[in-house]
């Protein structure tokens, strides 16, 4: 079973409830409320610290409507990992990561999100792949497939620069786009660390420095 | 109080009790006893997961005995913290990060381990502050006190190589040990969440090319 979504739930828990029975609109109007209120408290405080009752409490809803949509509450913290990854990919799905310059549009993005944040709870994703890995594989397939289209992002990017010639023939767009996506992730975790945003400059600037460098411009 | 190390803290563990008096080489094996079972509990399966139970059974020591050297499970986890951050630095200490070689070799070793690990649990540091950073500011400083020693390892190659004419005279070699520190994290965390070493070599392979075309080598 390790590391295997069971068909449908990674997609199908966003419009159904645990019975599997199609949710009406003020049905996924409540559910989002208490995904929200759950990713709230989880960015903030961690997985385990965050409660079924806190949770409760803050989307402001009753015990039996919570578990009216949710099992328990790993199947919470799953919809919480599969909509930090809709949250997050979907914001940044916006940059052109075919060009130098929507690559540092997209740093300077990122980075300043992180100045908003006080440079406090490092990736929604990342730390949850952090948190869950070793204690919940159903939550790390949830992380993993989060991750892949972020990487699909950045490659569809690399991978039109490659196409068009403007990086060396013999460089691979897809592990360039690995790369890139792991500096992000070390970046958020030592920024979160040191509360300072200098480590994901420095890992996104190098990282941005190696594609103009093979593209053969360098920065 | 946020991220301050009170006076201390940080080294005194390692050799005093609650109370401040000097171990007996007895007491300190008894003290190291039940910080290798702490730390191998919170690398298996989390801080929130592991209780002062699971450490006193697997140490095989009494509660009386736990509580002698640590007044909580909170100075228990710095305690680990300092212990992950001892055994992971200083087994790199070993590398020449002042040759495009030895970064190779280090390469080569920490891809290595985690495939011996299997790619699970990620960096012992670095996973301990992505669970405690938002939670605990003091278990935050002892994190960032175990990547300082770190970065300043990669850092002082790095000046080396800077110094001795190896890299471009406009590069900063703390900026680039910053990333490569960075990349690794990064690499590690979507090692564990993969279960793949690729992304670690994605990121440490792309940090070192960086550093070949800084000095000069195209790898």
């Amino acid at each position: 079973m390790d590391g295997v979504i069971h068909s449908g739930r990674l997609c199908g828990m966003t419009t159904t409830s645990p019975s599997s029975r199609p949710l009406t609109r003020k049905g996924q109007e409540t559910r989002q409320r208490i995904v929200d209120a759950a990713a709230e408290l989880i960015f903030r405080q961690g997985v385990a610290q965050t409660t079924i009752e806190d949770v409760r409490a803050a989307a402001d809803v009753s015990s039996s409507q919570l578990y009216h949509y949710f099992e328990d509450k790993t199947a919470l913290v799953w919809a919480v990992v599969d909509h930090q990854a809709e949250t997050m990919v979907g914001g940044q799905e916006m940059f052109d990561f075919s060009t130098l310059e929507g690559l540092r549009a997209w740093r300077n993005f990122v980075i300043a999100g992180q100045r908003e944040h006080h440079c406090s709870g490092g990736c929604p994703i990342g730390s949850l792949g952090g948190q869950l890995a070793e204690t919940d594989p159903d939550a790390r397939a949830h992380v993993d497939e989060g991750f892949k289209r972020w990487e699909a992002t950045i490659q569809s990017g690399l991978r039109e620069m490659h196409t068009r010639g403007e990086l060396t023939p013999d460089s691979d767009p897809d592990t360039l786009a690995l790369a890139l996506l792991a500096a992000l992730q070390g970046g958020l975790l030592l920024t979160q660390i040191k509360r300072d945003t200098k480590p994901l400059e420095a890992a996104l600037d190098a990282m941005i420095e190696l594609v103009a460098r093979l593209s053969g411009s360098s920065s």
